[in-house]
């Protein structure tokens, strides 16, 4: 925190402090969490109480769940669990965040697998840093052909990029049906205000009407 | 929490919880709540256990001071207790961020009240909600003379009028000097762009070079 809140009067340190462990949230400014601290003060005693003991229940609860790696509250996912879904074809995301925005759009009853991360040579992320390895013990482990499908849905970026290539080539001796995301245009977007990566992967994954 | 969030396989309960707690925060809607949900979680455990500690610290501590009626931790907040400030001059504010906004201009040395909020007779707000009795009862307890002026800092909207005008109203009789902010151009603005109302505030308040 700056000098523009320490030790400014009329704020006690508690609520200084308590600013001060906001403002670590991405995308919240020194002035957003005074203002939040000043809104959680406003709030009933029992809600304060009930965030407070969230934020201890999720830490302690969440891990990764044992196949998959998304999160989880006990050793086995709920989508690992679910006999209901399709566990022949498995979306290979980068983050469980990404995995989120896959169930969000309904229009996915496979499984995952997360790799907590992508190649970033740069930074130093190479593949022992992902669940790589885990991901091609888990295919061998079944039963050969049980696995249909890889979906290899990581980002639609450079690092994302490395990461399906990279991937792609070490599901290769495992003979499954890979397969990437594809690249066109976003959904309610202007062709006319579209970069031109992007027109260009829309003629590239053009499809017959 | 809508449907879009309830039940999602891959989001274990716990942390639909804490996005649930999370999005009542205003300016926090579902989509950054979750967000928010997957970044704690990947804090490390001593820095979620410092944030949830210093909400309960928080709610537990800081409550009102007697005098000003500004945030504090004890009966007497740091502004009021402080000898060095001039207790003379009183500056009224709707509410505690608004005591914050002025202290952090440095530009006023006074002594704060806050009102804690503003007149709306359409919300059933009256004098009596505010804490316009004690700022009366606290001039008037004090020597004659010793409180030299009174500052009305109510924001510049309807509401924060209506009350400068009651205020003011309700100061006549103990004859103590009144002021409030100016209106104007805000600093850095352009007069090209600034609607009617503040053009003519600024040519009302216009001061001799």
């Amino acid at each position: 925190m700056s000098d523009n809140h320490r030790g400014i009067e009329g704020l006690p340190p508690a609520m200084t402090r308590l600013a001060h462990e906001l403002a670590r949230l991405p995308g919240i400014g020194e002035k957003t969490a005074t203002r939040l601290a000043l809104v959680l003060l406003s709030w009933p005693r029992e809600r304060v109480i009930e965030l407070a003991e969230s934020l201890l229940e999720m830490k302690e609860r969440v891990g990764l769940c044992a196949s998959c790696f998304g999160l989880s509250d006990c050793a086995t996912c709920a989508v690992c669990a679910n006999s209901g879904r399709d566990h022949g074809i498995i979306c290979v995301v980068e983050t469980p965040a990404d995995l989120l925005a896959i169930e969000r759009s309904r229009s996915f009853t496979g499984a995952y697998h997360v790799l907590h991360g992508a190649l970033a040579p740069a930074q130093g992320i190479g593949p022992d840093d992902l669940k790589i390895g885990p991901l091609i013990a888990r295919i061998e482990g079944r039963p050969a052909g049980s696995v249909r499908e890889v979906i290899i849905a990581t980002n639609a970026t450079i690092e994302g990029d490395a990461t399906a290539l990279y991937l792609a080539k070490a599901l290769k001796p495992l003979e499954v049906k890979t397969t990437r995301l594809a690249r066109g245009l976003p959904t309610g977007s202007d062709l006319e205000y579209s970069d031109v990566a992007t027109v260009s992967a829309a003629l590239s994954y053009r499809r017959e009407l």
